[in-house]
């Protein structure tokens, strides 16, 4: 198809599908003239998981083609595209986080690395993300929190669990395997937060009742 | 203290404090003279705080000004704090996220709250940000996630019930249980998404075994 089929059917402008080519997100088109090219059924495919990533998932220009290029190069293993993809959806705090005892923290992040018994790298983000929160509790001396850390790692492994099984689901080709990786991991971070919102104002009105609160009546 | 010593104690910038102060986020000390103010141990308590949601919960200072003024309202109830908290971290979808089919975003997330059983109102933003997450693993024909789904809604209620927990350990008195209810929710979602990362590594490892992948040796 054309450049405008394929706008038309994605219902991406044309303009913004030449940017992602010039980007590097999508691959060009075939080309067939010396202003027109080729674009196949992939492109549309490739352009839903561009916009999932940036609208929903909320990644950058920038970190959706990295995270692509892993995906395409077919010498990076899965489990170094999910690598990827946890490094590309990961925002880091702030270097000059303030008076935090940093130390602290790594020894708080590693202790419940231990007491869970997870094999990780020393290099996962998820491991200086944690220190820097649990260092964060310890300086606001927020002790009420424990049961909810624990709580949180009961979770995340619930998640991560299925996170993979939707992998090998996918399997066992390449292909769908590292897409189901890279979305999975991207919009479970969001959807994760989005059900914790719910489930989080269900418990607070049993807990505080508010008679103003009007509930949603639904039928399954 | 003046703030010279309010910017030492907390390490942070005199020129970052009046900021604060002027944006709203930080009250304003007691003037002592034309040019003088006095500070209290309260100020650097609130400034911990500001950090917290700035650096570690990547929160915007606008952001920060209006959940911080929910928090120092005693009109406004604890629950309606959550809901504050929960408006003000949570980012929403582009407008435009391309040809999602959002009518069945909704009715997919409003099946999944009747499924759980959760209370809950019909604006509670996590209730439109999985409906967008669900329409795009439609729009995708991700059919391998709803394992996926359902452990995230798992996942979430062990969070949102320990998530109580905390704030009504720190009450009864209104101060603490809303300090809770805020920097539970905005460093909960980081430190839910950090775990999530090293579970995932770890399920991943025992999955796709990588023989260069050099584990953490932790002592607990």
């Amino acid at each position: 198809m054309k450049v405008a089929e394929l706008s038309q059917t994605s219902g991406i402008s044309v303009a913004t599908i030449k940017y992602y080519v010039r980007e590097g997100l999508l691959p060009a088109g075939e080309r067939t003239s010396a202003t027109q090219a080729q674009y196949e059924e992939s492109h549309v495919r490739r352009l839903s998981v561009i916009r999932a990533l940036i609208d929903i998932g909320g990644l950058s220009v920038a970190r959706t083609a990295h995270v692509l290029a892993a995906m395409d190069d077919p010498a990076i293993s899965v489990n170094q595209v999910l690598g990827t993809a946890q490094q590309s959806v990961t925002v880091f705090a702030a270097a000059d986080a303030g008076p935090l005892d940093r130390a602290l923290g790594w020894q708080r992040a590693d202790a419940l690395i231990a007491r869970r018994g997870w094999q990780v790298s020393a290099g996962n983000p998820g491991r200086q993300l944690a220190a820097d929160v649990l260092a964060t509790f310890d300086h606001l001396g927020m002790a009420e929190v424990s049961g909810l850390v624990e709580a949180c790692a009961s979770a995340a492994e619930i998640v991560a669990e299925a996170d993979l099984e939707a992998v090998v689901a996918n399997g066992p080709d390449r292909e769908s395997m590292v897409e189901t990786v890279v979305i999975g991991t991207v919009l479970g971070d969001v959807l994760l937060m989005a059900m914790r919102r719910l489930a989080q104002e269900h418990q607070s009105g049993k807990q505080f009742p508010d008679p103003d609160c009007e509930p949603l009546t639904l039928k399954e």
